[in-house]
């Protein structure tokens, strides 16, 4: 089995999608495609590595991760492959897979070069139809990691803010919302080191939050609570409504917590 | 072959849905994850029922239907297994399945406890990944249905207001708005018992519906009528256009038909 | 390995396309369905011919293609199925199909006619589910093309507006926009005929577009430019934003190119 997932800014209204599945499909008979986010905000590339670095740890070993959030198709940016114990990884060299390169052990990262694996026609402006998807199909099929270019000697990288972290204090930010308007923060449990997990003082913006709880529906009716969220950051939510709507956080919102 | 299908509020931005698949896939590598849908409005239980109860008859025996659409999430509610005759349905006990339960004979109803089919590690916030992904997945491969724990001895209902049955009035209202604008009631053609199939006088809140007929193409163009819908309700439709736009009547809007 | 992908109006909320894949899963459990879009525009037959135009081409071969665009479901509109050397089509005759008959050379056009390949009970408003799914299953799993019905002796077409060409003016419109914003006019590639690939003067309704370029990446910051885009198409685009929020063009807007 190989499974092949997608996450792209393409939406699902267009043909992009489905042109890259055609083309993989054809080379692969057999690949499970898995689509992981095409609602990327267009060429939002931070978006695009939390959305995948979400999803990825649940995938069976040897799944091959294809993003594309790529405003520089076309142009002489690089496309990366990072190769990790348990799975393979192939993006534009535009700082989406720098957090996956800093977190995985022993990978091994490789410029994508070899027009061997590309479309036979490459277009301008689709790359992931003409080269990301056949390279995955031809990564799906046979051990090519090593044929497909040379080793990368540096990536770029895009930063989140890192939060801020002081005796007792963690000053951080709204970093992603999610569809139900929960306000996910970059800061994350191992932030917290010797810091009690909360109870402790959350501030979002100029708001105060009331509490912190476990799950969702410990919240009381109408509540903003914090939370430590599946992923292991910390959230504010509404029980049954939208924490965004409610305070009207948005991303770069400030979140503090004091204990 | 092991359908499992999928119907959450969970999206399609975000990582969600896509983590569930990864679980499941990994469990179950020849599994066929089918997506019934995602866009369930939030925590919207009664949609939930409506958009599974209209597609499950159609999948093949053996199929496996998933649904989160769980405010409760983390909390005691409890998640229930409903076995019938031609498929296995997986979902919070807060009202989903007992239309379902209802409907089906011969079903057998069972709380999930046993925490050997689940995630090592379960998060208080994301069940569908931790719990109902990895059930779904061995229930797919074994026969484990009577190992995931006792039998239920009952299950949370909500309600649908009933349509009020009299002599020769149907008196129902609009449950759910599909993405054309049509105007679907509670009214099923199982109502309808000695009254003929229309033509009857229809009323939509203040809206005389002019005509009753069997397809949208029937309609004369910008006509509002009614029809009998592919599910056996009773829906309010305009021709090449949104019914619910040009009369504004929305979830609840009372529906009635006089003989 | 037989591929049958679906491009509707369906949208992704409703039940509507889950039922189709159970339908086609019952029929042949191996049968790989792969979605090409389901947010074509209610009832849009030309947006519908566009966007499957831009996906075939890319399917391995023998896959099957169903478009359920279908204004005229319940009506006497019939349903064609064509068959390339390459791909079976079906969809209803209302035009969708029109152009890609045009295209392909030794392509055989039947009527679908044999209920013996239909649901038992056929609704009168979802052909979809009841028609056009059980029908792709069964071409999907043996050469039942010849019987679906007779040779059909003509088609609905629908009319895209052709440019006009003149010695060194091409003048074309504005027929779709995809995701990113990005106007795609119906001024393909091989309209340019002796006259030279851009540069050329481009005007998109009153606003002159300063340069044509091969790549998105390759425009300035917040540089509107014409480009020839993966399909063959001239397309207006905005590096890193959107064409249409930032030119306001829309469906019909005219695009004049002059030498």
């Amino acid at each position: 089995m190989a499974i092949i997932t997608l996450t792209t800014d393409f939406g699902l209204k267009d043909a992009y999608v489905a042109s890259m599945k055609g083309v993989i499909l054809g080379k692969n008979p057999d690949a499970k495609i898995v689509d992981i986010s095409h609602e990327i905000y267009p060429q939002d590339i931070k978006q695009a590595t939390l959305v995948l670095s979400a999803a990825y740890p649940y995938f069976p070993e040897g799944s091959i991760h294809v993003v594309v959030v790529d405003p520089g198709v076309g142009s002489d940016r690089r496309i990366l492959c990072l190769k990790t114990k348990k799975a393979i990884f192939l993006a534009p060299d535009n700082g989406i897979l720098a957090p996956i390169i800093e977190r995985e052990k022993d990978a091994v990262l490789r410029v994508v070069q070899n027009e061997r694996f590309f479309l036979k026609s490459v277009s301008a402006t689709f790359h992931g139809r003409d080269l990301f998807a056949p390279v995955a199909a031809h990564l799906s099929t046979a051990q090519v990691f090593k044929d497909l270019g040379p080793l990368a000697t540096g990536y770029e990288r895009h930063g989140y803010p890192d939060p801020v972290l002081r005796q007792d204090v963690i000053e951080g930010e709204i970093i992603y919302i999610d569809r139900f308007g929960n306000l996910i923060s970059n800061i994350e449990i191992s932030h917290f080191g010797h810091r009690k997990v909360p109870p402790c003082d959350v501030t979002l913006g100029k708001h105060k939050i009331e509490r912190s709880v476990t799950y969702y529906a410990e919240a009381k009716k109408d509540e903003i609570v914090a939370l430590i969220n599946s992923s292991g950051y910390v959230e504010i939510a509404l029980r049954d409504g939208s924490a965004r709507n409610k305070t009207r956080a948005k991303m770069g919102t400030k979140l503090t917590m004091h204990w």
